[in-house]
């Protein structure tokens, strides 16, 4: 396969035209806690309703939920990028508050969001480590809670890029 | 787990904020020609370039990569509205035109379209078809070319949904 001669500037323009949202990842395993703002999230089936998400294999996030199996995906308003900012950061939680922003348990135990629109929480349905530089999560909804309507953040509408 | 007492209202209105774009995905398989417009599609790793899609068993798309194992996603612009609809309907290719799209052979023998912005050309790298009621395609990039700069149609900006 030509792979060798593929023109990379046009693979990265091409990737970076893929248009994704942004989502806060959170879990914790036991008194351990992860946090993260990720794009590469996608629904994979309506039945059993499942999300696929890729996750960087170095990250609190993706420890936590490797070990727990569970997991909350928090979609977030155009107009919380603050809050996408806060979880660039390595996670802090300690007292209802992680990485600066108010948490309680969810149903999973999976730390949930209180200043998001939406989230879902999940169950880690299976995990492929050995496919490339991020592993693929395949997470089945388990509980939702929607609290109101809201313009989605995406990645396109940020200053952030994360493709390519 | 709590799946029983879901909310599955909270479910699908969640679910619906996952922002997406729309894509046509096509493949052939020595003469038969797959093609359809998809929504959940996402990177899944920068090395190699993996993208993640799910994509109906019952379409001839899927049988035809599930055979050749290669592809093309395509990007969508957010004026072509009118293409993405034309790949809702069963495939039909015939001398140059694919559901009355031009196309040309890409490098890895998979129908490139002419009109839109930019695509990539895969190969199948795997296949999960036992994890819901879409297969999950991992698809490694091997070949892209950008023709123009456009913001790209995404299912949140369309009248269609596809989610929930």
């Amino acid at each position: 396969m030509p792979t060798a001669s593929m023109d990379a500037q046009a693979r990265k323009k091409t990737l970076r035209m893929f248009s994704n949202g942004m989502y806060v990842l959170t879990s914790r395993s036991g008194q351990a806690y992860g946090a993260a703002t990720v794009t590469w999230v996608s629904q994979a089936s309506f039945k059993p309703p499942l999300l696929m998400t890729a996750v960087r294999r170095d990250s609190n996030v993706y420890r936590c939920l490797a070990e727990s199996r569970i997991a909350a995906i928090h979609v977030l308003a155009a107009d919380q990028q603050d809050i996408a900012q806060k979880f660039f950061a390595p996670t802090t939680a300690s007292a209802g508050m992680i990485n600066g922003e108010p948490f309680v348990d969810g149903k999973t135990t999976a730390p949930v969001l209180r200043n998001t629109p939406a989230h879902v929480e999940c169950r880690v349905q299976q995990i492929f480590d050995h496919l490339g530089d991020h592993s693929i999560v395949i997470l089945e909804v388990v509980e939702a809670e929607f609290r109101c309507e809201a313009r989605p953040l995406t990645i396109g509408d940020s200053p952030w890029e994360y493709g390519g």
